[in-house]
Order: structure tokens, then sequence, then C-alpha cells
């Protein structure tokens, strides 16, 4: 187990997605964030109808001990009203890695 | 760590990825499913010889609790004899997704 | 919990992703890689500068036990000096996938 978590937040557009990589690391909330530039098809239960809908996903790597942080600073940025943001532990590392992110982040 | 999982299964087209994606939806055995659109380049072994072939991969979220009934759905509509379903579990969420997903998945 | 893993390591192009999944599967350290085809925009902290660069991600999965064996592996076949591997646990898997990527793991 590591003390890094990735967290994966969709998004309605890349230029949403840009955005709120950018403030992130504006704010040493995330060491680094990855976003596929070719949509994904995303279809869901919401306010029980079926719903299909383009996004781009995120994926920031931060310190776990930053996830709250970092989920404010996502729900404060994103058009919608409440974004699906989820956090998967990190299991293993290389050292190098581990200590750049350690590095790069913010203190919580 | 959340009651929550995130199945992946990579499936033969974009066709079949979606097709399976709303039959989970429909039986209320995930909450939300993506499909990044654009293939991936699969690289594998199977059956003592190395393979190539392009495939789409499908995510779900659903609970926990329903790994194995979401697994068992996902053959069973996958062309595939054995589709390889990998679950990782969520470690975060914000309390408003985890009970988004609690709410509109059925219960085990 | 499962003895599986997988595995993500970002490059700098589609070809590098490909040549490492080769070496891997040649070495038996992986039963399965997958490159999605379309890039990502990755943008991180690193040597006190904002970055952003065009990268595609590697996915490799393999058995727990060979994490350093195959990050080290990685580490001799990456064109950059400080490869980012992050290895991700696998919580759930069918039987049939589980014996499959135990049998074609060579052994650490």
């Amino acid at each position: 187990m590591t003390d890094i978590v990735e967290i994966h937040v969709t998004c309605p557009s890349l230029l949403d997605a840009r955005e709120i990589a950018g403030k992130l690391l504006d704010e040493k909330l995330a060491a680094c964030c990855n976003i596929p530039v070719k949509e994904i098809d995303s279809r869901f239960w919401w306010q029980g109808k079926r719903q299909r809908q383009d996004e781009w996903r995120l994926a920031v790597k931060t310190r776990a001990d930053l996830f709250e942080a970092c989920a404010a600073a996502i729900r404060a940025a994103h058009p919608y009203e409440t974004p699906a943001i989820f956090g998967f532990r990190v299991d293993f590392v290389d050292a190098a890695t581990a200590a750049w992110v350690e590095e790069v982040c913010r203190k919580p």
C-alpha cells in the first residue's frame, strides 16, 4: 500500500477537464493529471432515468491525505452539481515516483 | 474503503461493449458504464500463443456486493467464452456519489 | 483481494508503449497489456515547473509478486529516466481469469 491515490472524475468536455486539471496543479493538489483526449460513451441512471452522454475522464495522481481537499476543489470547479469523484489507492509504486508525488503536492 | 467497485472487461467491438452496458443498466446491476470510444491495442498470451487484437474497454461502477451477479451477466452477454473480468474496489468517494450508487443499484 | 495487479505507466509514444508491452510479454512478466491508441493529455509538476505532454498509457495485468520484476523491466526499456509506475491490486476476479493470469506469467 502507498500514500498515493488516483482520483477519477468525468467532465462534459475536454476543456472542462483541462481547466479542472490546471486548477488542481496550480494549488499543488495534484502531482499529475491525465486526460484521454478522445471522449467516453457514458451511460448511467440519473434521477430515475437512463441517460447517455459523451464525457471526458480526468485522472489525478495525488497524496491520499489530499483526497478531501482535491474533491472539494473539483466540486468548486466542475460544471455538474454533483460530479462523481472516485479515488483508487495505489498499492505498488517505485521509490522514485513515490518521492516525486510526496514532494510536489502540498501538505494537507 | 467504500462499498463500490469498478469492473473492467474488454470487448471485441464498441457495439458489444454498448450492448453489455445496456443490459447491466437494464437489470440495475450498474449505476454507470463508461466506454472510451477509441479502441485499445490489446496484446496477451492465450492458449500458448502471443495474440494481438483491437478491443474496447467497458468500465462499470456498481455496488461491491453485486460483483458476482454483474460478472455473471457480463459472461452471459459477452461474445468471448472467457471474458476477463477484473474488479477494483473504490477506496475514496464523496458522500453524494456513494449515496447515488447505493440508491440506483438493485439489492443483491 | 486477488494475486493480480494492474500496472500503469505512461510513455512518450504509442510505439514505445508497444515495445515495452512486447518485452514484458516476451519475458512472461505480463498476461496481457492494453494500450489505448489515442493519446492522453498529461499535465504535471516536474523539476519545479508545470509541464504538458502527449503520452500513451500502457496497462499491464500480471501477478502481484511480479511487480518489482515488471517495474525493473519497464525501467530498462523506457525512454524516461524515471518513468512513473503505479500498481493497482485487483480486488475481484472470476476464477477462469485468475487461473489464466496465474498460468501464463512466469514464477517470480
